[in-house]
């Protein structure tokens, strides 16, 4: 086992005291309702029966992967306050399944009581990016060096941040992103200039950043609770294509104790200057001379943590159930010595194989591949399912790497990139 | 990491063919139906979820355990047929969350096309102790003494079984038992009488048997495919209170390799010869000059095997899933060196805090405890939840043990055993 987990307990405060726990009537257990009904609700509801819960979800509709499975759902709009308060009522802590509600809708709910986990004012960090930089800038913390252009007016900014700069440049909306959406790299000044001409008319703040040269992307993930207890798991390295996550390798491998620690340290100081409550993802990049610079942040579960529900003893999903509510927090241990977690993308072309027949050749070539499917529909390059290896020999985590490549693009395509014949 | 799970494939299929599989439409993942909305068929949504997929139940109420977490939901009787035809109508498979469904039913759906798993000619092993004891004999695999008596007019048998065999005493009713109910301790041959008298006047054939001068009791835990595939976990110790299962060491500890290997290869051998498809727990005594002996049948996931929810790769949850739908089987390693699972019973007196304070505090006092809670209201003696703990060094069995007792003795009590005062 892999002691590269690390809880924090504040001083002098080793148990949960009655006072600061939330009034749960004793005949039930709590309900926590989560805004979004995508995979990320559905691992959550699946976390949630385990502590005796179910999950209260507000979807689109009902084939949301997380509607398919849980029975306490509400169909409406994350942009409707009504909707939002029909997902509140009645409910302990009101969570999210992305960062895309409108600042000025939180604000409501919670002028009218609602717990939300994270609060607004932690949440913003994730919804925007140019408060994120501003914060961490004056947090000290590491960011690549970046110019905010909130209107059509300012662009001009631009010129003299490129020469001064004099590398290449990212031009990334403020707002509304995911899985690479949002993120575009410029092939020169006039391409950044074009591509942020197009975010600002369309009313888009942007932010203009160095290209960092890196030599990987890592993620250090944490969880805290309102009573300000945190947890850190391993710090993983996540592999991107086309600004997509398409595996994690937990832990990081070939990076130092002392990068690992301060990694972790720095996730949990974050999430506890700007009142993170629940999982906090630090995405990072690790540049070519070794240096730790953050990137992103989200204020949920993340993908770069779905290795966490078969390779640590507590889950993402259930870490976040357990902060949102102000629980304990649970060890965040690895439980082998390294773990592959692969992503599962929706293919260009329709397989030939149903999903469930691919599903069957998978489990009969590998038995050991542990298979988290989504609910969803196959759309090119969307993410449908994920698949994690635990490997115990520490040495062959190539091997292991290769198997969970294989077992994705399989489930992906339909196609053995290794040319394997089960009856050749 | 252990190794002695053990996963057997029919010689010369190494993998699964397409004209063995199930025909689910290439747009939608198999629908499989669960009768019975108890905590297993809780966990096996819980496990369908992974896999894409969700559980239809037949519940007998919505506020059964599986009823509170899945919409998939059918209220109505497993005594009614026209409620079965309900919970059948559309679904791949048809699989249970108890013994208790009438065999003329079973026929009647197996008649108008249901696939049910077990099919009825293996589930009558584990719904009539008389018929599955019968058949062990006939296989050759060691049982208890036994008389079987079916009405009242046959009870002077007794005495002259009971002389012959000049040993305690134990009378159980053929159908109808779990969790020691339907199974009682002869003081002596007129209390016997008397026992079985009562079962019969009920209308209840009896099965009186030899008390087996036990060591312990072991649980094989295995799983078997209509392709013919088997998987065994290793085999358990478990621990029984009043006829209740209160806890399970995995592995048994000092079981030999060769012992263990027995077991497994029985249990293996059982589901075979029965037809099994699912999983099969054999419950097993191991008497004091070390033989082993089948005590009772159950085809369906069984409480010796819920430490696998954490402590295997694949649990039995998913494991009987892949079972009932033809999916070749998981990996059935022990994770760790050793798990303890301990049930949380509910006390004779409800605890001054609620069940939700008590989960804080065990959080607060045991970060690694896997708690899996059923959505219950706590009765006296009824298992409300379970709790896993996983153990990474071999000799520590005691003190592994030790927690998990003191754990589930919290949940269920609100009291720590061992006298431990967070605020002392």
């Amino acid at each position: 086992m892999i002691h590269n987990g690390l809880v924090l307990q504040p001083p002098n405060t080793p148990v949960m005291g009655h006072d600061t726990m939330m009034a749960v009537p004793s005949s039930r257990t709590p309900q926590v309702a989560m805004v979004g009904g995508g995979q990320l609700a559905r691992m959550t509801h699946q976390a949630a029966i385990a502590l005796g819960q179910n999950l209260r979800v507000l979807v689109n509709s009902a084939d949301d992967p997380a509607a398919q499975v849980t029975p306490n759902v509400v169909i409406g709009s994350h942009t409707d306050l009504d909707d939002l308060r029909r997902i509140a009522a009645g409910a302990d802590v009101v969570t999210f399944d992305h960062e895309h509600v409108p600042a000025e809708l939180l604000d409501k709910l919670v002028a009218e009581g609602v717990v939300l986990a994270p609060p607004p004012q932690a949440l913003v960090h994730a919804q925007d990016k140019l408060v994120m930089r501003r914060r961490l800038q004056a947090l000290d913390v590491p960011v690549p060096r970046y110019l905010g252009i909130h209107q059509l007016e300012e662009l001009g900014e631009l010129d003299a941040f490129a020469r001064e700069l004099d590398a290449p440049l990212v031009v990334k909306a403020v707002r509304g992103g995911y899985d690479g959406r949002g993120v575009q790299m410029a092939r020169d000044l006039a391409d950044a200039r074009d591509i942020a001409s197009g975010y600002l008319a369309g009313g888009v703040p942007v932010l203009v950043e160095e290209r960092v040269q890196l030599r990987r992307e890592l993620s250090a993930l944490v969880a805290r609770s309102p009573f300000g207890q945190g947890a850190a798991w391993p710090v993983v390295e996540t592999v991107q294509q086309d600004g997509i996550c398409v595996a994690v390798i937990a832990p990081a491998p070939a990076l130092s104790a002392q990068a690992g620690a301060d990694a972790q340290q720095l996730a949990l100081r974050l999430a506890a200057e700007l009142g993170v409550v629940g999982v906090l993802a630090v995405e990072l990049f690790e540049t070519t001379d070794g240096a730790l610079v953050v990137n992103e942040l989200a204020m949920r579960p993340h993908n770069s943590g779905h290795w966490t529900m078969d390779g640590s003893r507590t889950s993402q999903f259930e870490q976040h159930l357990r902060a949102v509510l102000d629980y304990p927090l649970g060890d965040t241990e690895a439980i082998a010595p390294v773990t592959v977690m692969t992503n599962v993308l929706g293919a260009a072309a329709q397989p030939a194989m149903s999903l469930d027949e691919r599903l069957h050749h998978l489990f009969a070539r590998m038995p050991d591949a542990r298979v988290h499917l989504y609910g969803k529909d196959e759309r090119p390059g969307r993410k449908v399912g994920h698949i994690n290896f635990l490997g115990f020999d520490p040495a062959a985590v190539a091997g292991l790497r290769e198997r969970a490549e294989l077992a994705a693009h399989w489930l992906s395509h339909g196609q053995w990139t290794d040319g394997w014949d089960p009856h050749g």
